[in-house]
């Protein structure tokens, strides 16, 4: 890649800009996702959602027909997957809705209702799988063979025939399909707990600011250069945590419970097993990672003695692997990250450029902070008709680029599938999700550095990766290490405390 | 009853006795059970915990042999049983431990494990009613007329067959029996909020004491004489709880959505279908309870407004409901306690009177507040072969007389069945279990109100009588009502929030 003038330019302007000049309006509806291509307005959308409840309904008149032809086969799964389909936009709808502000009670209810549709559409459709398995793979397979319109689904049956050994009878896949909320409830307590009643501190910035210590304050000041002030910000984050250890530790609890009930209700081993399984990846894929990663950590120790070397540390704490190794003085407002995203993106070749940029001018994004809208960034891909939709908390520093890069990684993932494949085989395994989007945080670093103007600028990206490193291989395969503990220590009959 | 001269002398004695008078040496362990009885020590429990989940694993030799004879049937029975019964005993254990303190996280691990071994148990029994449904009521019943050793399993076993059109193949309960722990989650999350997490504040009383607001503290200043005060320790509790409604709705929230999906995946129509089935009640008395307690409205609100007129209020407050009519300068320590519930019992008879008198001098309660100990009081008889335990939070108030006397209402009611009834049979439906310990309250007040030396100590007893009523058939009726109503709303499709 070469250095172009007018990028070079863009940047130098960009990097001389100081806080408060960004011409940025964050009131502008452009900063807002439009929610109309998916409903026009809140009656609209249950007006959907009653219909669809009928169309779950009429789910049990296919029961006892998918062995009879191909035909009353694809008859069944086409009118199902057509269901979840529309089923999957009355949910999105009230699921980002809700995201706007989670202290919107009456949008809290419209998400559950959402949720007890797709209660109400795995209990019509629990019958499925053992119906198939008991058909025969032949039998099934046969009718692959002779009929064309099976094809979208394949990929389905297929699932459906190498889980016949973890699917039980239809009585019992019955009972269980009554509780996929129940089963979901220790993440919707803990999301609540977490982002709506801990009563999070407030603590005073160097510069004389106050700041909610919540996920959202901490995640910014987590990073401040002063020392003893992101030490005080650390424990007031902490130490409120530390208040709710032992609810949040009875949630967790509940939840590695409800994992093990799960893998030994289907005749798995393990949560491990059941968890690999569901993505036909083999074990030895996890286990590599893991030793990989417990191999590397004189790496991970080197890097922090480094990090330490340049902040001037005699000794590294939790609270200094956020600061930056160098200061970098820069802004990244919405603008800007669109602008350096589609130019660092130019390796991925013009039909990636042009659809990119096409697509982050729509009003598919929820930009920028404000008071109860969810923390963190995501992309929302399963509204397969309308589009993907993004939310962010943008504000402004290279990691908001980064995130902005990251998510839009997973949306042109998206855009991508819905282009090549039909709705039925557009979904990705978790595993691969993060390829896409972590690629184009790698290749925005790359970007960056190579474009730096000093070597403290240069060092500044250089760091970013590292720590990205840090956060993406190490401390995210640490998360899977622990996490795994926990679910052996509960399937040994141990308990956790 | 007559009134006896002793008894006299001995209240008025008691009515002149101040605060802090009392002889009674709160730390002497004669007031807190002796656990010594169920196990020596935490050694003896976990060897007997290890060996019970050893017996639990051997309950699988017994599968498929229910049909076999009235002799093999029997022997599985009386395993099971006995194996049940010494669960129940290392269960007790823990579960007595972990009150004493609730902070203490390894009596919390201790309970942990004791419900894990529990829910080993659910498991390996999952297949019995199946294997007995399965087996046809006929020839269960001809095992049962021709073997006498059966007998201690007629009701048990009569049970079964009852719940056979409930109960689901072999193949679906045993993959329901693996959520015992995930269906009780809801409650374990919700008991470590309210005990543990929840920040509860601290008040100044008009004496000058600081009290903690938490439910101890709020059961104790909510019936404070100074209305002011008693407002001020109303809105410091119930404000806190505003604070938490998001997470304890959502806990409740998942509680209702538990009990609806354990309804649907049993074949009831509803949750109070399924709850009345359990033992064996007609719709009927919960729909007429809850319609005569509607009914008599009228008269609680005939006695809020005399309780409005001997307060002196103009209106009445939910503050205003808990202070005493008039008030009663007397306390009640343990050993008066004591006293008091044998004599005011003696018209329940010399033998009930003699037993009660040798039982409340046992180390079977735990008589007295200490930090992190569950509030409130229970009654726990689980431990079948040794004896029942008490816990109170005795505060030498006539509340706490009251519930002296309520909960040994409970205990007597066990005692006597250990010595009628066999360990299987010795248990009793929740709704019975309450006529015991509210009989011996009303006893207690009818006996108080009859002794009482001034028109105003006669005034303060009836007014507990109503106070007693309004909590325990009007108030306990609305709960069931309220209850009713969540479970409904969620069985028709409808959000809570």
């Amino acid at each position: 890649m070469s250095l172009k003038p007018a990028r070079y330019l863009f940047l130098t302007l960009l990097f001389l800009s100081l806080p408060g000049q960004a011409q940025i309006d964050r009131e502008d509806p452009a900063y807002q996702w439009d929610l109309q291509g998916l409903f026009v307005d809140i009656d609209a959308w249950d007006q959907e959602r009653q219909r669809v409840l009928g169309e779950i309904d009429k789910i049990a008149r296919f029961r006892g027909t998918l062995d009879e032809s191909s035909a009353a086969l694809h008859e069944a799964l086409r009118f199902i997957s057509d269901t979840y389909q529309e089923a999957l936009e009355v949910y999105v709808y009230a699921s980002l809705q809700q995201d706007e502000d989670l202290r919107n009670t009456a949008a809290q209810e419209r998400n559950q209702l959402a949720e007890a549709m797709f209660a109400r559409f795995s209990q019509a459709t629990a019958w499925m799988d053992p119906e198939l398995i008991a058909a025969g793979e032949e039998r099934i397979r046969d009718f692959i063979a002779e009929n064309n319109d099976l094809a979208p689904f394949r990929h389905q049956l297929d699932n459906t025939l190498r889980q016949a050994e973890h699917t039980l009878g239809a009585e019992a896949e019955q009972a269980l399909s009554y509780f996929s909320q129940p089963f979901d409830a220790p993440s919707a307590i803990y999301s609540i707990i977490a982002n709506s009643d801990i009563p999070f501190p407030e603590i005073t910035t160097p510069a004389g600011d106050v700041v909610r210590v919540d996920s959202q304050g901490y995640g910014m000041l987590r990073s401040h250069p002063e020392r003893a002030f992101r030490k005080q910000a650390f424990e007031a984050f902490w130490n409120t945590w530390l208040d709710y250890r032992n609810s949040v530790g009875m949630v967790l609890n509940s939840h590695i419970q409800t994992q093990v009930a799960l893998a030994s209700a289907r005749n798995f081993d393990s949560v491990l097993e059941r968890e690999l399984f569901e993505d036909k990846l083999p074990e030895a894929v996890y286990r590599t990672l893991v030793s990989e990663v417990n191999k590397a950590l004189p790496t991970l120790h080197r890097y922090f003695r480094l990090r330490a070397r340049m902040l001037g540390l005699e000794q590294m704490h939790y609270y200094d692997i956020y600061p930056p190794l160098v200061e970098l003085d820069a802004e990244f407002d919405i603008e800007s990250s669109k602008r350096i995203t589609l130019d660092a993106m130019d390796m991925l070749g013009d039909d990636w450029v042009n659809r990119q940029r096409e697509a982050i001018e729509e009003r598919w994004m929820h930009v920028f902070p404000q008071q109860g809208k969810r923390s963190g960034a995501y992309m929302q891909g399963s509204a397969y008709a309308v589009h993907p939709f993004v939310l962010l908390n943008h504000n402004d520093d290279f990691d908001s680029l980064s995130t902005f890069a990251h998510e839009w990684g997973h949306a042109m993932h998206t855009l991508y599938a819905r282009q090549t494949q039909p709705f039925e085989t557009a979904g990705y395994a978790t595993f691969i999700a993060e390829i896409p989007s972590t690629s184009l945080e790698l290749i925005l670093q790359q970007y960056m550095a190579g474009r730096a103007q000093s070597v403290d600028e240069k060092l500044f990206y250089l760091g970013y990766s590292l720590e990205n490193m840090r956060g993406t291989f190490f401390r995210q395969t640490m998360f899977a290490e622990f996490e795994l503990a926990l679910y052996e220590s509960v399937e040994r009959g141990d308990a956790l405390s």
